[in-house]
């Protein structure tokens, strides 16, 4: 199937361009790794999201998702590996499948932020943002994860069938049963080590080698994702309809500028769809 | 009292606006006919205000105001009839009353449209846009009054105690009681009619006959309010901090462009009040 467009990211910009698109009658497909707003979920009291005053950011989280849903949108729980930009359309490929949609509309938020250092020197030369795609590499070796994602669990299960150990980075509570062969380790990532390949892992309580490292983000870095797409320092370059510098894909929230703020991010989803919706009247298929 | 910001209107961009000024502990005013997002409330059922679906506008905006007034915020139910910039802060002066604020939010809605043919020739001489400003010039004459807000009801009564007769043009349901000398007319207001004074309205339905004209409305012409104000076609120019042409003042919401939705606006009252904040820090008195 191919949708009028695919949302990159289900946090408070991207629920609600999906909202605003099932208004309008237009087709969304909505890709995110499971989480659903990470950042905001972090947030203990939210105190100015305009008419729900003193909740958590779960909950704001939790009503934003069941609207999205409630609208008939289009729901892929998995990350977005890269975009394809062809005639007429867009290939997304996740872990599992490849999507198509007429315009992209990206909101991964602020977390898309700087890589390790070293990790875009090492990218396919021992790092990797997929555990599904590339896990089969590291038979018996030594890997090692880093991870913010709570859904990211399944995959750190799966690479631990796999590999010989698993070093683990998580910012999250672990279940208490984990596989033998996963180790919990402490400190901060900072520095991809190794000359030809991965070798080792530079933390703030130490350096451990490693033969393979993936990172589990809920965003990778997004000149990666979608080449061509034009940064203004950490964000996204947008004109003053959301529409970034790639022809047919527009941009909101976070990922755009400041105020991180979730009225401001859900307004911005609403007007980039609106300008993705006007984009598709005038680019016919 | 000097207030650190004045917010003129209450719809969506206002009351996100105040609850933004109350999490960052500055003092703010906000100023509205009383009616508080007269356009908002008209909707029978909003389907994408994120979070909060299938509420009636009514809903969302009495959910909005309350959200406002539990912040803190101190409401005054008037309309501003000018805005006075003076050194280093600026004076905003309502039917009763005049306020002093060091920056100023306008949040005007998108009804500030345009005046009617002959209105803005005819200010002053019969045209008026305050009830207990002008209302004893015009003791035992016939005038005319045109409003859109339910809130001026009070001030139609004001006026049948004062003028002879009053003929009313008002697009809201009247209280069944009314003085004798109040005369509800038909036809939609299109143009003054003239020569040194004001002689009459000509509506949809036929030439009414005035001696003065009263026009109560949300907002009154925005280069009228605030001298120096510059607008783009409709909308009230503003930069990417939505900041205005003039120095110290912001804007937000559907007076600064499209697409009209509630999230847009509430966003935009958050961004431009933290714009706010930052001039305020860079402005100290």
């Amino acid at each position: 199937m191919l949708y009028d467009i695919a949302i990159v990211g289900g946090g408070p910009a991207g629920c609600s361009a999906a909202v605003t698109a099932a208004n309008r009658s237009l087709s969304a497909l909505l890709l995110d790794t499971g989480d659903f707003g990470l950042a905001l979920r972090k947030s203990a009291l939210v105190k100015n999201y305009l008419g729900m005053p003193d909740r958590s950011g779960a909950e704001l989280m939790d009503a934003f998702t069941a609207h999205m849903k409630a609208a008939g949108t289009t729901v892929v729980p998995h990350k977005v590996l890269s975009i394809l930009p062809r005639e007429k359309h867009f290939y997304l490929a996740t872990p599992g499948e490849v999507y198509e949609a007429r315009s992209i509309l990206l909101c991964p938020g602020a977390s898309h932020g700087k890589p390790l250092e070293g990790e875009t020197a090492m990218l396919g030369k021992g790092v990797t943002y997929c555990a599904t795609c590339d896990g089969y590499l590291y038979r018996g070796k030594t890997i090692g994860v880093v991870t913010n994602l709570p859904s990211a669990w399944e995959e750190v299960e799966f690479l631990a069938g796999v590999a010989g150990e698993v070093k683990l980075w998580a910012d999250f509570p672990l279940p208490e049963k984990r596989p033998a062969n996963v180790q919990t380790m402490e400190g901060k990532p900072r520095k991809v080590l190794g000359e030809e390949r991965v070798e080792a892992l530079e933390t703030t309580a130490g350096t451990e080698k490693l033969e393979g490292l993936f990172l589990l983000r809920e965003t990778d870095p997004l000149d990666r994702l979608l080449p061509g797409l034009r940064l203004d320092g950490p964000f996204i370059r947008v004109d003053d309809n959301l529409a970034t510098s790639v022809e047919g894909v527009f941009a909101a929230g976070d990922a755009v500028g400041y105020p991180w703020q979730i009225n401001k991010a859900a307004g911005e989803g609403q007007k980039a769809l609106l300008s993705a919706a006007s984009w598709l009247r005038e680019n016919p298929v």
